[in-house]
């Protein structure tokens, strides 16, 4: 029998593995990174990020700011003009990322060449 | 008119993104790295690997074993026992994602702190 051990790898497993899938699920996915990085490039507005992102959907945008702001990795402003005006901004604890976004960055600049440039 | 600056803007993502995009799309989702830690881990066979990883399921387990094999981060082997037995390890150029992992890690184990812990 070696459901046992099967069963502490598992466990063990998990255990490992919590942190990198909560890292996952904030960050993971097609889009929220793209978000944050067109935020961190200054584009503000809803309209500004929709387009500075290729094929993503108004309503797509619109949940995934949602669930960064919950995350505290993104902020929105509402400006009581008229009319009224909403702005996104990247928090400073955004900033927390970039040791991640410089780890895939460079995994995949090299994969790139690992793949295709051969 | 501000189209032209939203253009050079939006390239200037993509260029910075592509490299990042690439590692999202090989490594993202829900399952991959979880999967790449179960072989690391030294779970070979499919089944071994399916109850390492709680509520895969064999369809998409099977899909994702062969979208990294052909990332080269996954090798498939067949015996030709009887019956046939097919073993899946990662291969020397998946330790590559050893700093994305480590980033993962290190962020996902800090924003858990971030959200929860206060």
């Amino acid at each position: 029998m070696t459901d046992s051990v099967k069963l502490i790898k598992h466990e063990d497993c998990d255990r490992e593995m919590l942190p990198i899938r909560d890292a996952l699920d904030v960050l993971g996915g097609k889009w929220k990174i793209m978000i944050l990085i067109s935020l961190m490039h200054g584009n503000t507005r809803f309209r500004q990020i929709e387009r500075s992102i290729p094929k993503i959907s108004s309503k797509v945008l619109a949940k995934e700011l949602k669930d960064l702001e919950q995350h505290q990795l993104v902020k929105r402003t509402v400006y009581d003009e008229y009319p009224v005006r909403v702005e996104y901004t990247s928090t400073d604890y955004s900033r927390s990322i970039e040791g991640v976004l410089t780890a895939l960055h460079a995994w995949g600049s090299n994969h790139r060449k690992q793949i295709i440039g051969k």
